[in-house]
């Protein structure tokens, strides 16, 4: 028969199962990490009436949405886990409890250019939390918490989440009656580093036509660097002129305090002026996460607070704050930088039983016993030799293989070997669980995410 | 601003966050239950090349595919999760170790006319294991067997999985010389029920011009029924004739067997000779399970095995075994048939923290001390009064609300109020932990299916 070569789609993740176990790991520890502040899991249709989901209209995402008929149907393919979490509020918005705090992990679609790190298939995990008409300004510091919880359990510890509030931005032009030109200026003041405030001065004076004074105001504004108090502090100084900026600051403020409640250190957490988020419908609180030794990355992790969730589906005023992290991306950048471990959280089993008898009987007896106790256990049944058979055992990483022949059965013991040492013992049942026990224990404490950090 | 009206797309199952917490817990135990097993998660794409996903060529299932161009590409909707695993081990061959394990859960497609309880999105849950030229018999009992632990761990009791192996069949009528018309006379005897013996009798020898002594045969063979052992001695009557037949008795008598050392009773566990599956590529054990109760749902977990998983993308002999879970539809048929557990199981959340201060600060460092204790904690910061605050509490079925206020924080104490009874204590935080936790505990080891079965 002629075959078909096998091939998978450019752009589509897909896991040798060893990274998949590292990837189901991470998504574990998501999972429980949002369980664990409240939030109800959720889970909408990859597809959606093409209307629906582009209720909003699209400009860039537009282009990208894989979009097709079925029937008479017009149909497409989400992009993103934000407008199914609208459209759901809008419909069932009658059988929610408020503030309704949900977490979706879910694939979304997006046909852009193929490129290296790029994906077309990939995995978002969001947290959004929605009120219905008001929602507390306790939770734009919840959000950051959680996402620090997540990624310290995991075991990234480089990383920094940024904070800035839309207000203090748009508040901040407002006060120069600056508004309009606010987009061209962020342009501008976006480069500072790259090519020094006299440059930057010239181009807002000579080119954007701002008055010398306001365009020292800017400069002063985006000079706000250090701690979280120093900038707090030094925003302070423009406090007063602008109800919008100081509702902002206010908001700063309280954002700041709050997180050191939930425990999230200073080191983990600063507050950045330059973080604006490109989407419009960020109205306070913004978040953007970035990993100190791979600023190339950008932000693994982004959010903000916004105004009206679902405006397109609904009159009802759903505020809401939430965040997302790309998973795709983030597992293959952490699989580039080596920093995903590979301990012993990639075995597919804990223990391989091989049966050196004919009647399988006796060894299937004892894999049973091993699973009621909660060890994952393999049967290696095949006619091999037990050389390959421990091979076997040895390249899935599995750490214990149970022998079990004749004399074994007759000495009510089993030989329990360590592959990693090669070390072997005929002990009885009860005495080589104990000690596979204690080492799923202390493998279980392994974390998925190495990160060693930046040498100092 | 003119608003769209949100709506999901029929036949795609959308839940409630109660529902939804239910179905999330029946993936963690397949998923937990499938690891005890030795198997490795898998996960695909949900879109592949056309030409690859289609590859075997289709009749029924080909109409009902999602197909469609993005650029120059003719891609399509994953219809089943085997077709992708039959891709993926050709595909990655060289670096898997077989036998190879592996189990996916994932949403597969298919365009079908929608109708009550048919699904055009849902979830199949599979496992399979694959052999590199040969595969032991012994896991074609271990996979019924861990269909058996994980709908018992999920607390379903009243079910059977009913058992045959193909090569009986085909042996029997290759015995009779008549394999050509096998399909119609098992069409035939398939109504055996309905119409009576004598019927079938008379539609063999008549319509299908088959001779008496065989048509008695047939008829003997059919009526084979009893307890397992009945039916395995029923069938060494045929013994000695086909050379398949006797290999096939031999494989379900191992099976049966296996089954029972894996710890299956034989309650749960049929050999049914009227199982033969519709699709060609099984060729040896064949399963089904049905519910008890209803049997109208039909077969809840379907497979088998089969000699050639990746024909169409290989030369490779890859036999293997693998057993299918329709997750969608059977959550659906739980649901109608009122089985799912309305236990603490869907609460979002064990406790909401509701602070009585301005300053939420004392707040949120209960919850952290709640959340390091793994005790899932909600804050309802926002501004309503206490009533409308535990009012929250009852509807998402929160077990536990805990108070905090002055009295509360110059004390050290924290006031715990259970909202099944009403009742309301003021006791130290440990003290109300204790209490928690143990209630905690209980939930937990509550099962999501509540099958009282058929009174008797």
């Amino acid at each position: 028969m002629a075959k078909m070569k096998p091939r998978t789609l450019s752009g589509f993740m897909e896991l040798l199962p060893a990274p998949q176990a590292q990837m189901e790991r991470i998504m574990e520890v998501l999972r429980e990490t949002y369980s664990l502040y409240g939030f109800t899991a959720l889970d909408t249709p990859a597809i959606e009436d093409a209307q629906v989901l582009l209720a909003k209209g699209g400009g860039e995402t537009e282009k990208q949405i894989y979009r097709f008929q079925k029937g008479d149907s017009d149909l497409a393919l989400r992009f993103d886990l934000t407008v199914p979490l609208a459209k759901y509020v809008a419909l069932y918005y009658g059988e929610l409890s408020f503030p309704f705090r949900r977490y979706q992990i879910g694939k979304v679609y997006r046909g852009e250019r193929a490129q290296k790190g790029r994906f077309r298939e990939f995995y978002q995990a969001d947290i959004d939390i929605i009120g219905d008409g008001s929602l507390s300004m306790l939770n734009e510091a919840e959000i950051p918490a959680i996402i620090y919880r997540a990624f310290h359990t995991l075991g990234l510890e480089r990383f920094q989440i940024r904070v800035n509030n839309r207000k203090i931005l748009s508040g901040f032009y407002e006060m120069l009656n600056l508004s309009d030109q606010a987009t061209e200026i962020m342009r501008t003041v976006d480069k500072l580093d790259k090519i020094g405030a006299d440059m930057v001065r010239d181009i807002l004076v000579d080119d954007l036509c701002i008055l010398p004074e306001k365009a020292e105001k800017i400069l002063r504004f985006i000079a706000v660097r250090g701690s979280n108090q120093e900038v707090l502090n030094a925003l302070e100084e423009f406090r007063g002129e602008n109800q919008k900026f100081d509702q902002g600051l206010d908001e700063l403020i309280a954002v700041t305090k709050n997180l050191a409640a939930f425990g999230v250190p200073e080191t983990h957490f600063a507050v950045d002026l330059t973080i604006a988020r490109g989407l419009d419908y960020y109205t306070g609180t913004v978040y953007e996460t970035t990993m100190l030794d791979h600023p190339e990355v950008g932000s693994i992790c982004s959010g903000g607070r916004y105004d009206n969730l679902a405006e397109y589906y609904t009159d009802k005023s759903l505020p809401g704050v939430g965040i997302s992290i790309g998973l795709t991306r983030l597992f293959y950048v952490l699989n580039e930088c080596h920093m995903l471990s590979d301990q012993a959280i990639t075995a597919p089993a804990d223990v391989l039983v091989i049966p050196m008898t004919e009647d399988l009987t006796p060894a299937i007896a004892l894999a049973t016993q091993l699973r009621d106790q909660g060890i994952r256990t393999q049967i290696y049944a095949e006619q091999k030799k037990t050389k390959a058979k421990l091979s076997y055992c040895d390249r899935l990483g599995i750490p214990y293989a149970l022998l079990l022949g004749e004399d074994e059965i007759r000495e009510d013991k089993v030989t329990l070997k360590t592959l990693a040492t090669g070390q072997q013992v005929t002990v009885p049942l009860a005495e080589a669980m104990r000690t596979m026990k204690l080492a799923i224990w202390e493998a279980r404490q392994g974390v998925v995410i190495q990160d060693t950090g930046k040498k100092d």
